[in-house]
């Protein structure tokens, strides 16, 4: 699904269209406190996202028990990251979003089917850059501890984007699964093409 | 904290002024696949309501801990819920909400802190009021399986609305908080005088 451009380096990670930079690995790991506060705000995020599309498609079993098991590893790892901070003794306090999530809701069209299609494919995508993030802190990361929780949090990642995108084909056919997500994809690499200033999961 | 009024029946629950009525019970397990797939949507609000106030008051350390294992408890009901459902053969679908939901959210006040305090006693009471009526369901549905499904998760719900009123008393004054739940209760028990002619957990 990931097609090399001879003008770019090949994302590693299944359905991104680019790897994130070392200007962005070196940015996570000099402010890694911040990178948990923020962190820790991504994965209540989400869990409330998935709960959002329980609500929204009431009648969509499969994605309703999905996304429950979904939700829940999310708030675990909430909690998690609050016990990072705890032990860190960091308190726990909101920081500014960066654009990505915003940007990649924009990108989300209004009409049904279409839009259930683009909220799948988002999730997956903001759940795959995640996956490699982490999995960028969990080798750089230098307390060996915190590093080897990043780790542990990687399977999950990658499960959840591979849950979503198995929904997509659930709920649609696969070849418009596939298109729609190579331009999904070629957009979410282009919002985070130019470094977001602030330390960010998704900067 | 529940003052008997000669004019009415006492409530067996702490913080509710009046207990549910026959005729809830009666229209309820007369109804008990609509229940349940009303109750699947109660706990998924009561997930995403703590996910929301996690959201609001991010540096609120005790709420934030708190609501994350509430959120995760109500999330694994409505899971077992829908098990319910799926064993029942009854396929998820959305059922339209009474009003209570939306006549509590005109109760709560618009300004913080009022609006935290606010927000607090009425999941309490939405917290109190289901333990009270799935113990109805409990001691009257006729399936002995569902019963003790239904006794299962009282516990939880006793704890929530304990778990509530206690983040109450941490961010407000106690004789503060107890006054407005005298108020709030008050305002309660009203909106569920009438019957509404739909069964639900909360008609």
């Amino acid at each position: 699904m990931v097609v090399a451009s001879p003008k770019r380096p090949v994302a590693k990670i299944k359905f991104l269209k680019t790897p994130t930079s070392q200007a962005w690995v070196a940015q996570a790991i000099a402010n890694i406190d911040t990178i948990l506060l923020d962190h820790a705000q991504c994965e209540r995020k989400a869990a409330g996202t998935a709960i959002q599309m329980m609500s929204r498609y009431p009648s969509s079993t499969e994605l309703v028990r999905e996304l429950t098991a979904i939700a829940q590893e999310e708030l675990s790892h909430y909690d998690q990251v609050n016990n990072w901070l705890e032990q860190r003794g960091i308190p726990l306090q909101p920081v500014s979003p960066p654009p990505y999530g915003a940007s990649l809701k924009k990108c989300v069209r209004r009409q049904e089917p279409d839009r259930m299609l683009d909220l799948l494919l988002v999730s997956a995508l903001i759940e795959a850059r995640s996956h490699e993030r982490l999995g960028l802190l969990g080798e750089h990361c230098q307390d060996p501890q915190l590093a080897k929780f990043y780790r542990s949090l990687m399977a999950s990642e990658a499960r959840h984007y591979g849950s979503y995108w198995l929904l997509a084909t659930t709920y649609f056919d696969i070849n418009l699964v596939n298109e729609r997500l190579e331009e999904l994809a070629e957009q979410e690499s282009e919002i985070l093409s130019t470094l977001y200033p602030e330390p960010r999961v998704h900067s």
